[in-house]
């Protein structure tokens, strides 16, 4: 039985640095996390060998001011993202090299995705991040999918691809899973979309020394026991002057509460009282985006001998998208694979092996038979993720953004809500975990 | 401590008809429903002069040959709903009278309306109930939200508020919130346009004597002690021979459990072992519709002696639909609406009194200032309720009948899954409750 001014349900980069905010201005803080480690939606992984290296959330970027200065506050250093050597794409059954962000393909699907990537930009740059519905076209534009829009904008079935790829690399979803002005918010939200799609000043720029999870394990250290591992939050009642949680091990008492944690899991709270009903309305039709993120260790990144970056796109799948993910200072290589959207739910059924066998066919299309014999194989399917039931974010389908869902981010009460889902920059990111974090922390420092 | 073959969570139409199904089969049968009340989606009210009328789910029609059987089976008749006199039409400002269906309109409307009604019943027609992803083009179709297709392929602005009224008296949702494919499957689920929007003829052609509620009362009357209220199920453990379920109350165990709530409230239980990820995230997908619905008690059905039938759609809200609910046998006059979808979720967050007042300034719009005077006035916003959190039923936005969405009526263990969203045949309707629960009553009779 705990008594605390502040409660922060969940031990992600979110809730622990709400935390964090809130113990540096002098305030009692307890942080509830449900799963028996820190990390939220980061998770490292260590390989038998020792090497450490991301099966969560990994990359930070210019622009991510945020997060950035957080990572200088707990003194962890960033190293860039390995980016030398040619791209690979996989397109009509032929495997070319690139540079860049955008594969080669014949001029006039150039021109084509060209034109498309300059109409959102061009777009989502009058967007109001505070609200997207503000904007005058917002009931058009909310009630189409992404999907729609590409199908009338982009006339090309190679540009087609490319944006379908884009749309599993920034939001684990298809474009038939996104309102198409929750695309453009989100393109602004995270500067452009050359950024959200870059590595080399892009959102995949840089890496964090010893694997994202420390940011996590470093505002712990901060927080000392404030920090209650196993302790899932199952019901919450709220009476005039105080809340209380119930966990499976007992009972806390705060005078308010940050939720921290993605939107579906705030509706799997049993509340006293109810949560009103648009809210509930509003956290069902924000269903997470699903990713399974592989990774396979080899004696060395023998891709690069070759030549290659390790980075490719495909219009193959189950894994699109690769990264070398090798670990500085480890002679070792790892190769890392995104599967995402409706092909991870569907591999989210295989078992391990079936996986595994897949997702090296896949690396071997790209980088060669000696893909299929790796040191070590690990993949994580997000949606399996107990407190967390997907990746990388919320989706916002049609109708959401349009029909109130700025108030995601209202207090209810006792209650206040951060997460990256809260955030109006850098939104489903690390920057934007920080972002709303540290406007929770605001709100509940004026009122405490 | 109970211990019985089969556990039932909902005391709805499907869960108490799956439950009579196994007890009339020599099965032990509990249900447990977490409201202090029987019913579900359908509840009775009983205004202060004794008449009884629904707040809730309360029609039955045509070829909605299961509910039909089973209110012969529990001795409950039916009424014709009231059809008699002109309808109202609120359009551009103009209150218009007419006949059936579709108000008057211009020709090139009505041709406009009827092309597209043509067109959605000839393509409904070619969808497999069983799994609509099966469809040649049901990647497209899924795609897209039923907003989009009506702005492709209905021309006129007046035809396209009509089908923006048709989605709101079907679905309790806007356009923009449905897959079109959705829209093809619930349109053959529901036999046709014409049988899903009408009167006579039609989904709402009959209702049901002492109030649809009574479903519920008279199967409870049949199950007897096997029927607990005020036990919501907040968590289940499955072992390899029984399901422990644990309740606010206590704990059960059974063989088997089936789920007959909507598909949000089974993500609300804690289950162990977790739910595997593709149907957590599946469950995630299928938000609730928002309906709420309202009723107002006069001296006499005033309306009725000027040849009006109590009938009205406007493109006005947020009482966009009308219907005369009066209570046979009485004297008294009872005028219902629906605030649906959007409008729904926003007024779900005003007082009563503001609701009340504005419900009725709609009321009078239609029917005169008399309807500013009612004896009694009465609201239920379906969104507020704590186990169900939404109605009618469960919406499918883009992208989840592509995905899977099939799989929903899948056991999954010693698990099972009734609810009218596991329906084929009048999904969302007192009907699908009924074909679910059938179904997965049969599916347990098979193993247990």
């Amino acid at each position: 039985m705990g008594d605390t001014d502040v409660t922060v349900v969940g031990a992600g980069i979110s809730g622990l640095t709400a935390a964090w905010r809130l113990a540096q201005a002098g305030r009692r803080v307890t942080v509830l996390e449900g799963n028996d480690r820190v990390g939220g939606r980061t998770l490292n992984h260590r390989f038998a060998s020792g090497e450490v290296a991301e099966i969560g959330g990994q990359w930070v970027g210019p622009t991510q001011d945020r997060i950035l200065g957080l990572l200088g506050e707990l003194n962890l250093d960033t190293f860039a993202t390995w980016n030398q050597g040619n791209n690979l794409t996989l397109f009509g059954g032929r495997l070319k090299p690139y540079r860049g962000t955008i594969p080669k393909f014949a001029a006039h699907v150039l021109l084509d995705i060209g034109q498309a990537q300059w109409r959102l930009d061009r777009l989502a740059q009058q967007i109001d991040l505070d609200d997207p519905s503000r904007h005058p076209k917002a009931p058009l534009w909310d009630s189409m999918t992404f999907a729609e829009w590409i199908r009338r904008q982009v006339k090309t079935a190679q540009a087609r691809t490319v944006f379908d790829l884009a749309s599993a690399a920034v939001f684990a979803a298809k474009p038939h899973d996104l309102s198409f002005l929750h695309v453009l918010f989100y393109i602004k939200s995270g500067t452009n979309l050359d950024t959200l799609l870059g590595v080399d000043k892009g959102a995949q720029q840089d890496r964090i020394v010893g694997g994202s999870q420390r940011i996590c394990e470093e505002l712990t250290l901060r927080l000392g026991s404030a920090v209650r591992l196993a302790q899932p939050v199952r019901a919450l009642k709220q009476t005039r002057d105080h809340v209380e949680l119930i966990t499976d091990q007992g009972s806390h008492r705060a005078k308010r509460v940050i939720f921290a944690v993605p939107p579906t899991m705030v509706l799997r709270i049993t509340q006293e009282p109810l949560l009103p009903g648009w809210r509930d309305q509003l956290l069902q039709r924000l269903p997470q985006g699903a990713v399974i993120k592989c990774m396979a260790m080899y004696e060395t990144p023998f891709w690069r001998e070759r030549g290659l970056s390790g980075q490719a796109t495909s219009e193959v799948g189950p894994v699109r998208l690769t990264f070398d993910n090798s670990v500085p200072g480890s002679r070792k290589g790892v190769l890392m694979g995104f599967i995402e959207g409706d092909e991870a739910r569907q591999w989210s059924s295989r078992n391990e092996g079936q996986r595994q066998a897949e997702v090296l066919r896949c690396f071997a299309r790209y980088y060669g038979d000696h893909a299929l014999q790796p040191l070590e194989y690990v993949d994580k399917c997000w949606a399996d993720e107990a407190f967390a039931r997907g990746c990388y974010a919320a989706l916002f389908p049609p109708g959401v953004w349009g029909n109130g869902a700025a108030r995601l981010r209202d207090p209810c009460g006792r209650l206040h809500f951060a997460g990256t889902e809260t955030a109006t920059r850098w939104m489903g990111y690390f920057d934007g975990a920080v972002q709303a974090a540290e406007r929770a922390a605001a709100e509940v420092l004026a009122l405490t």
